[in-house]
């Protein structure tokens, strides 16, 4: 199907740069295309042009030329929308991209609206839902992780493992309600231990899926780890030396700091996002205070706690030893479902007989303890692996499929519910009618995942999100 | 003359968007794109492929799949560079450009440096340096009249005059140097009247070319006018008024403008930069009297002076026209080279009595006085056109050429001044050899222009302000 209208939109980020590409799509693609430009080679149509050419000339409007440009073809269903669609590559001043924009609208396009390309991609039968969606993901993803689910998304992986599950489901789901419009003569065309052992393994799968989706909703939106420690104990070099670069200022004057930073940074391809938050010491102060509460809140929000402390400090100041234990304390018994890693830092400053005595007091009062010199970076690789380690990465390590999507999510959950009712409705012998039913309702939350089953609500609430000229 | 070393850098703007483009150019840059792209038609080689040709695909490393992406090729010599040039399109996350193009550099590219492929361009003889320069004019564009002489320039129209006379100025210094082989004979190879004329000819168009860098220049960068005007003299809606839309916050509370707005807005195809200033009346209060130094350091740095009063306001408060007569003459005596215009505001809410009045009061007082409402828009064409007329826009309505850059314009004040020592030559009969001297001086300053006189410092500064991918 080609829409009749033609779209288009900026498909680069808005912004000056060396190219931007302007982007239509649809029946008069080409011919509005034709309409504006001028081949360098005299009377070059792009009408009689191949697919997939490009042609370069110059954006006229009567005798003003807009600028030079490459235009690139790609016709009717060998395109990304399936419709005929035309790109022009033009010099990436913001004035030129509104100028040829402008001038195209005006010879019939339209404007594109958010995820309107893909949205006909989706309708042209390019792409099925789940496909669709991971395209925004795609563009959105920022770290190996999120990169690597997104793509596998993409390339159907997810779809295909939902279609094959529906399939089968399908097959058994007819041979039921055949049964039914032989009710009369009571045969039974479905196997019931086969349908039992591919509701097993339904259920199954949809349990593994579902489960997948607490990693994979941490993996899109990076694990939120707030870092505890008082003014100099080195918080901002042990982000630099996780980040492997110099990008926080680091400076030996105490609470050189800001109020909040929040630094995100790709361990073994998982985005952790660093809160930094201050100390959480007994205090009067009003200011202090309101500093306390400001922690508390920022460890609400992490899954992980690291509570930095400097052993320098520890060494030198005796009393410290047993305030930091209190702290520690505190937190641990405000929020016992966090993970607690305490990081003892500056062990390159301090003896080795120290060090041991600081371990032994130190190490009943959190799940774990890392002696590191964020300065030296000894202990900092225990500490990536143990950050790892806090999220199962199996999955993603097996190349198994992991669920992002909290729609996918919601459907694979309801579709599991109706999995349980067709597998109690055979273990109680239930009425073939009633089976079909159930089946049925798996069958739709099945279709949701992958676009058979829509509506233009969905469609209009899943393409919002997108960018405009994808 | 193709590069031994592949370039690459990304050649749209920088963040996320719907597509990115890297761009590869150099001897190698067919073979990288091979060895890092797999065709979705098995065993295609983009080797094989015919120049100006698109190709879908994904970027693989080893069994990873980065991205899907579309490749389009381009053929030494038919391409920007004059090289092979593959631009690989892909999805526009910054995560996937940086895995694409770190995998290009592990494979051979290096990163290219700002303007490098436009450089390329330039020693490939695909653009003179003149025409290269156009083009990081042409993406800084940001109005109707920078865009059309960058334009102009980059499609070789001031090129092509410098070079016409240069030619010219080169067939009589031949003749001019043939003679001095025959000095001994006293022949005259080169006519001397027709020689004269030539001179007289060149004398004209640079004077005209020179003459035309003080608009190129204002339209280049946008022409600075300074409003003046107290709070509430209706600044903000005289803005909207000439942006046509609702941009800056207008209120009726005194001084809800910023400290300081600096809006650009295009009027008929020139950019006007406005600058918002403070009124300047006498005061004893300190910070008042900041103020007013500042509003004198903006006035200083405009070109147009634009005094806003309140027509109401002179009408209900006596005292007030006579204070602000004496601002207006203080801004006149203090900066008495400047353009000033007197807006009386507010002309819907007084009296046309007393409009008339207000007229004659304020006439004497500056260049030019002009009455207008910015709500109802009444005036509002007179001072945009009143604006226009301060500049000399005719060369750009006439399609002249203008020089717009510094360097041009540099070495065409001395090829001037050469082309005026030839001139002093003729009239005073001096001998051939000194003659040709100059001459060749001459034509070295317009072979500066077009880059055929040229050095390396000469070019890295040139391509040094060029963005990076282009």
């Amino acid at each position: 199907m080609t829409h009749h209208d033609t779209i288009i939109a900026l498909a680069t980020p808005s912004g000056n740069g060396a190219i931007a590409i302007l982007r239509l799509s649809g029946a008069d693609a080409i011919a509005i295309a034709d309409s504006v430009f001028r081949s360098v080679k005299t009377g070059k149509s792009l009408q009689n042009q191949k697919t997939h050419s490009l042609h370069l000339g110059h954006i006229v409007e009567d005798k003003r030329v807009i600028d030079e440009v490459l235009v690139s073809l790609f016709k009717n269903p060998n395109s990304y929308t399936g419709e005929d669609v035309v790109e022009i590559s033009c010099h990436g001043s913001t004035y030129i991209q509104q100028e040829i924009l402008q001038l195209c609208l005006r010879k019939g396009c339209r404007m594109a609206t958010a995820g309107e390309f893909t949205l006909r991609a989706f309708l042209n039968g390019k792409l099925d839902l789940s496909q669709a969606e991971a395209v925004a993901d795609l563009i959105a993803s920022d770290n190996e992780a999120s990169h690597q689910m997104a793509m596998q998304q993409m390339r159907g992986g997810f779809s295909s493992e939902i279609a094959k599950l529906r399939e089968e489901l399908l097959n058994f789901a007819s041979l039921i309600e055949l049964e039914l419009d032989f009710a009369e003569e009571d045969v039974e065309f479905a196997d019931r231990s086969q349908f039992k052992a591919l509701i097993e393994r339904i259920g199954f799968v949809l349990k593994r899926l579902i489960d997948s989706f607490a990693v994979g909703n941490v993996i899109k939106n990076g694990i939120p780890v707030a870092i505890v420690g008082e003014p100099n104990v080195g918080k901002s070099t042990l982000l630099n030396a996780l980040l492997n670069e110099d990008r926080a200022i680091v400076s030996e004057i105490a609470g050189t700091t800001r109020d909040t930073i929040e630094d995100e940074i790709s361990i073994g391809g998982i985005g952790f996002r660093f809160i930094d938050t201050a100390g959480i010491r007994e205090t009067k102060d009003v200011v202090e205070s309101i500093g306390i509460k400001k922690t508390f809140e920022k460890i609400d929000q992490a899954q992980v706690v690291l509570f930095l402390v400097s052993g320098t400090q520890l060494v030198s100041e005796v009393e410290k030893m047993e305030s930091f234990i209190v702290e520690v304390e505190k937190v641990r018994n405000k929020f016992p479902q966090k993970q607690l890693i305490v990081i003892l830092n500056k062990i390159d400053e301090i003896g080795a007989q120290d060090l041991e005595a600081l371990v032994a007091a130190l190490k009943t009062h959190a799940s774990q303890l890392i002696p590191i010199s964020a300065k030296t970076g000894a202990g900092v690789e225990e500490l990536t692996d143990a950050l790892l380690n806090l999220i199962n990465t199996g999955a993603l390590r097996n190349n198994e499929t992991i669920v992002t999507n909290s729609r996918h999510y919601d459907a694979l959950l309801k579709a599991f519910a109706e999995i349980q009712m067709v597998k109690e409705g055979l273990e109680t012998d239930i009425s073939g009618d009633l089976l079909a039913i159930d089946i049925r309702q798996a069958l739709y939350h099945f279709g949701e995942i992958t676009g058979e089953i829509t509506n233009d609500d969905l469609l209009g609430n899943i393409f919002a999100n997108f960018c405009i000229g994808k």
